[in-house]
């Protein structure tokens, strides 16, 4: 069998296991499934309708349990754990990393966690204290304290013994060692390919990369992210405020906070968080709906009260009616485009101070050239719609306005939100198409109350 | 000076750099520019409008120019391209690794990418070919053809040996060597953390893993994406139909196309590109954004055709005027939630055949049930406002109706589009609003009629 084949029956291994567990062939199923990696457990397990998913947890084998926990979104992982009796949460928190410990240390019932740090050593109780220390979205709530230092006055030949005496302790995703002086400061890396290329009479201080600034323990975990990215890392050291070396941040979990972030804005404009659980209970999932709905009802609200201010022009003039929600939604679609822009720049770090006046006047010139091109399509369509140039000449306008509003606002808005510490990915949406609703309808409606009666 | 004091510092590095720019302190802005890592400087011109785009990459060093290029997004990336001459092109591709030249090369003119080739001497030649032959979005356009391979029947020192001839060699990233058969056939991995480990004596075969499965070169980037996240890799190796090593994927691609994922769906919900530069000419989003806003005019005058064939009754109850918007909007609200759940299930392969039922099961259940709690909320306002009973009734009825709509058009809309091969994170909710507005408007009109009249 080729490997190739080997790998296309990989690919629909997930739908086999599923087949077994539809015909109730769990024993065979229970097998399939603890040969997957816990990442594919996971992501199989969030796929999963509630019932089946808890009839698949159960089949996991408990040494995987901790990994597969580590794997999952925070809902569906919060779940599981709160049907975990106190057994089940010690074998699962056992053998873990200390940053996934750290993880999952943090959303058990409080008796269960004391009890774990005090089966810990002294070492690794420090290491999972100093992880705690720290905010969970910080790099040092991402850094891992377990890392292999070494001096830079001993020589290439002594690393490779001490490397073969630790053997597998070494920890995943080691692609560099960190260089430390006498008191743990960091100094600079030893990659394990300069370490296997160079001289064995070589000393580390000679041959180590200076090239690896370290990330202090305080960064958020979107510039941990960015810088990541920009630097093409997999490992990066992290430091406290006097420079010691305390901990390591691999690359796997900034791929998390890269996912994450990306599904954070998604989801976030449709009042979504991006660690909903896609099988969550309908009564809470409703309750959670239910918000934002509200929310969005009294926005509604706003328009239907200003439409009201116009019952009478209504009245006299009832293609209004008609056409006012196409200048409404010419400026919420306009204006989301501006918005969206602005929000992908700001969650970049590519907005500040200067170029945010360019992003305003481009947005507003292209805002101001397709309000010209739009109302003028507009215009006529309505006009011969309605036979009647009055009403061409007003949409016109009112279309002009809200055009121009909505590039204003939808490029304003999020820096501002921004500023005053509300997330635009949340708010920003919302708060646009009530701009835009509302600027929308006075303006056709105010117009036509002026020049139509 | 501490570690901590030089990472601030490097922090406002690019503000620094910016001030120099804007004060006209043009080689100290070269110096401090050049010092930077190329995808520091790409982050950076991303963020500039274009005159002063065009200075600043005019200050970059020659020999970074290609991995500047690399780190661009794509329409920035051509842009810059579009404005080199044939030297500067040439200089900007020597000195890159085989699958960042496959990526730039695809954007140059036809002359300059043969005699780029020709350049190439017969081995990387044969690589840069094989990477072209693989669409850019799959395992083949993504991998690096440049991988150190060993023999199973060769022992470590003889490796160690290898590596310390082949020294700079090395390509980045390098966490694994690949074991390879007579013929170039995949067989498993042996990591540096193995090599350094164990005893030279012992031979590749006896300590090699098995565990790393190779990657079919004719999978989607996304399946690429989704087995790094599940497996935790840095590396992978990438196989031809017979299971011959063809190449290595690396970590840092893939980050890029998860960012890009979730950036796609973000911005396609606004019919925005993920590659869009945030400061492309005027003239160049005027005409994208218009045609963005003429398939949105299509839906908006199809709602209002449908309140052009209730003129009469509008024209007799005003107030249904004023309340119709706030039937349309909670149906597009409800129906936007279902519909972004749906289309991060499909995009993370966690919707398929059997759980897609559950899904639009569950979904219409919350739908229902906010439908009655809403429906309750804005009937008693609604009434009071209007002091009738009738209206009361009827926009309670028309709000059921929609919500109803709203969450089986969300779940099912994106299931269906991505069955046809239409994505659903561009097409989506322009579609969903469609059906939104205009069963919202038929439900409330056109019940208002049958009862009211």
């Amino acid at each position: 069998m080729s490997d190739v084949a080997i790998n296309n029956q990989e690919d629909t291994r997930l739908e086999r296991l599923q087949q077994a567990l539809d015909s109730g062939a769990l024993r065979q199923a229970s097998r399939m499934l603890n040969a997957l990696r816990p990442g594919e457990i996971a992501h199989l397990l969030e796929a999963l309708p509630l019932t089946e998913r808890e009839i698949l947890w159960g089949m996991v084998d408990e040494e995987l349990d901790g990994e597969v926990l580590v794997h999952l979104t925070d809902e569906v992982r919060a779940d599981l754990i709160s049907k975990m009796n106190r057994e089940e949460l010690l074998a699962a928190s056992s053998g873990l990393d200390t940053d996934d410990l750290a993880d999952l240390i943090q959303e058990m019932p409080f008796a269960i966690t004391r009890e774990i740090i005090a089966s810990l050593d002294q070492q690794n109780r420090q290491r999972l204290e100093s992880v705690l220390s720290f905010p969970e979205d910080t790099a040092g709530g991402l850094m891992n304290p377990d890392t292999i230092t070494v001096r830079p006055e001993v020589t290439l030949d002594v690393v490779m013994r001490y490397l073969r005496r630790l053997k597998e302790q070494i920890p995943e995703h080691t692609d560099n060692l960190m260089v430390v002086n006498r008191d743990g400061k960091y100094l600079g890396v030893l990659p394990l390919t300069i370490l296997v290329t160079h001289d064995p009479d070589d000393t580390v201080a000679e041959v180590m990369s200076l090239d690896q600034k370290p990330i202090p323990a305080s960064w958020e975990d979107g510039q941990v992210a960015n810088r990541f990215e920009q630097h093409d890392l997999i490992s990066a050291p992290v430091v406290d405020d006097e420079g010691i070396l305390i901990g390591r941040i691999t690359v796997d979990d900034v791929v998390d906070v890269i996912r994450e972030e990306g599904e954070h804005q998604f989801m976030g404009q449709a009042g979504l968080s991006e660690d909903e659980d896609m099988f969550a209970p309908v009564l809470i999932s409703t309750q959670r709906r239910a918000v934002w709905l509200g929310i969005n009802l009294i926005t509604a609200f706003l328009a239907s009260w200003v439409i009201g201010m116009f019952e009478e022009t209504i009245e006299k003039v009832v293609a209004l009616a008609v056409l006012m929600p196409i200048v409404a939604s010419m400026g919420g679609i306009a204006g989301s485009q501006t918005l969206t822009l602005t929000i992908r720049g700001i969650a970049l770090g590519q907005l500040s101070g200067s170029n945010t006046r360019w992003l305003v006047l481009k947005e507003l010139a292209v805002g101001a050239l397709n309000s010209i091109i739009w109302a003028a399509v507009v215009a006529v369509i309505a006009g011969l719609w309605f036979n009647s140039s009055d009403i061409a000449i007003l949409i016109a306008a009112a279309i002009t306005i809200n055009l121009i509003f909505a590039a204003l606002t939808g490029a304003i808005l999020p820096l501002a939100l921004d500023k005053v510490g509300i997330d635009p990915a949340l708010a920003g949406s919302v708060l646009l198409t009530t701009v835009t609703d509302i600027v929308g309808f006075l303006a056709f409606l105010g117009l036509a109350t002026l020049y139509l009666l």
